[in-house]
């Protein structure tokens, strides 16, 4: 069963292009089958989350790092979060600007201070005296995310409802050959969102939660909606009374649809390797790599799988 | 049973001057007294936590607004958070710098926009646009904390341990005539810690969660270790799996203490409107009002009480 790794690129509805679609699912297989070798070679459940999460950044297509959506103001602010669950160490940056890579900031957070989230100025500033380069922010831009950008500040935009349709928070969870888990999630955030606005990405229990007794979870969806349920904490709380990977996984994403009105999807793993890729959006971009296949999907009931070693 | 309200004015260690404890206890029973007034006015749980915190913000005594420890470059930079447990809907504010009382710049995060948490310089910005004025740091600043600030920038010293003795994160948890529940927490976080660091106060489930159906919580301890655990939502979780506030209280806490070393104290309130003041650490300033009795303690095992009509 072990090693494992599930990643998803964010829940909701993928413009109907079959090509989009097609680099979707690409940018997912080659996302697990990159972490699933870092876990093969002995790397630790953390290495391997963060290397996932570090090539759907630089991917263009997910709403984290390149690719990010764009504030109200036009800037990008992102979010990110990693999580060991041999000591539940975190670190976390929130709001933060000008670097490629948030979630490699977040790492630094967990390994090299005694805090576990840093906030924007701040956060970027740190980043910088752990030599982390900081890049414009126009290098974080696609054209797609001005696009959307513009289109939502017409008087009759409705973000919200243009962001429930197109999702691209990426994520992952992990055991490692030890049996040691990890999560990471990174996000830009909410389209057209305020400056300076946080959500569940950057905040333990919501965006993300691993425990090497129970699992981890790695949430994507409306961040309020996660934020009021504490999601990720709420599903490895149903796992630790007895449900499985998939059934927590469900009851998390019910009771969130139940309270908070809100759609989204996970992935999660149990400390065994039973993963779980749920949603209750019309669609998530997923994929795990788990005894030398990868499973990938984009619609409920989907599995597709291939051998690891294949190229997408 | 109904209305009633609890705060704390932090867990730790209340440097051993009679007079300074006293007037701990004095500002303990204040903000109960007046929050208790905002409900027996038929005031809503939102509107008593909120006062209460603000009472507490104002009051130097307290590491929260005026009194906040320092930042290792000797700034003052706050989190507070509010959550309505009818809604699950909740504000905080991470990292602001230059607002007298945070807490209601949470609000208004809460009530005047659709986001759930504003950091650092933006969330400044917002309170300014939502007309709350910009103070000084100087303000905010009291000696006693510019003190401690400089004792900490010795080679030899232990800021951990410095702040594991004297905290004084503010919280607040009620239940209104209508059976609604709300919780609010405002923190100036941990001395000498490095600008930018969000602690658990700003985050829900860990720093603050109320739900109507179970209760509330408003936590103070170690931040990193209450964030850990989630402190408040696990509370919350061994609340509805039927374990009454005081078990619950404890409960949470044994399992801070021994998954992250954290000690903390919380004030819980459940649906019914029973509280509980309960701590790990040696000390906890709280107070509580229900049934026009004011409750009130500094030491475990302490339960004083006096007229809630006495003034202190």
């Amino acid at each position: 069963m072990l090693p494992v790794v599930a990643v998803h690129g964010g829940a909701g509805t993928i413009p109907k292009e079959k090509e989009r679609e097609m680099a979707v699912c690409a940018g997912m297989r080659d996302a697990a089958r990159a972490s699933y070798g870092v876990l093969k070679a002995g790397g630790s459940a953390v290495d391997a989350v963060v290397e996932a999460v570090r090539l759907l950044e630089d991917n263009p297509l997910f709403n984290a790092g390149r690719g990010s959506v764009l504030t109200v103001n036009g800037g990008v602010e992102m979010d990110a979060i990693v999580m060991d669950g041999r000591t539940l160490a975190s670190g976390a940056v929130a709001a933060v600007k000008r670097v490629a890579n948030p979630v490699k900031v977040a790492r630094l957070v967990m390994d090299k201070t005694s805090h576990m989230c840093l906030a924007a100025d701040s956060a970027l500033q740190f980043a910088k005296e752990m030599g982390i380069p900081e890049v414009s922010e126009e290098s974080l831009k696609t054209d797609y995310a001005v696009m959307r950008w513009q289109k939502n500040l017409a008087p009759d935009a409705d973000p919200v409802v243009s962001q429930m349709g197109k999702m691209g928070t990426v994520g992952a969870v992990a055991v490692d050959v030890e049996g040691n888990i990890a999560c990471a999630t990174s996000t830009g955030g909410f389209i057209n969102k305020m400056d300076g606005r946080v959500g569940d990405t950057a905040l333990i229990g919501c965006g993300a939660y691993a425990d090497n007794r129970v699992g981890a979870v790695s949430p994507t969806g409306y961040g309020e909606a996660i934020m009021k349920v504490t999601l990720a904490r709420l599903i490895i709380f149903y796992m630790e009374q007895g449900k499985s990977a998939e059934e927590a996984s469900d009851l998390g994403l019910a009771y969130m649809k139940e309270r908070a009105q809100g759609l989204g999807g996970v992935v999660t793993v149990d400390s065994r390797g039973v993963w779980a890729a749920r949603f209750t959006s019309l669609q998530m971009a997923w994929a795990a790599a788990q005894d030398d296949v990868i499973h990938y999907g984009l619609f409920h009931g989907e599995d597709f799988t291939q051998p690891a070693q294949q190229q997408s």
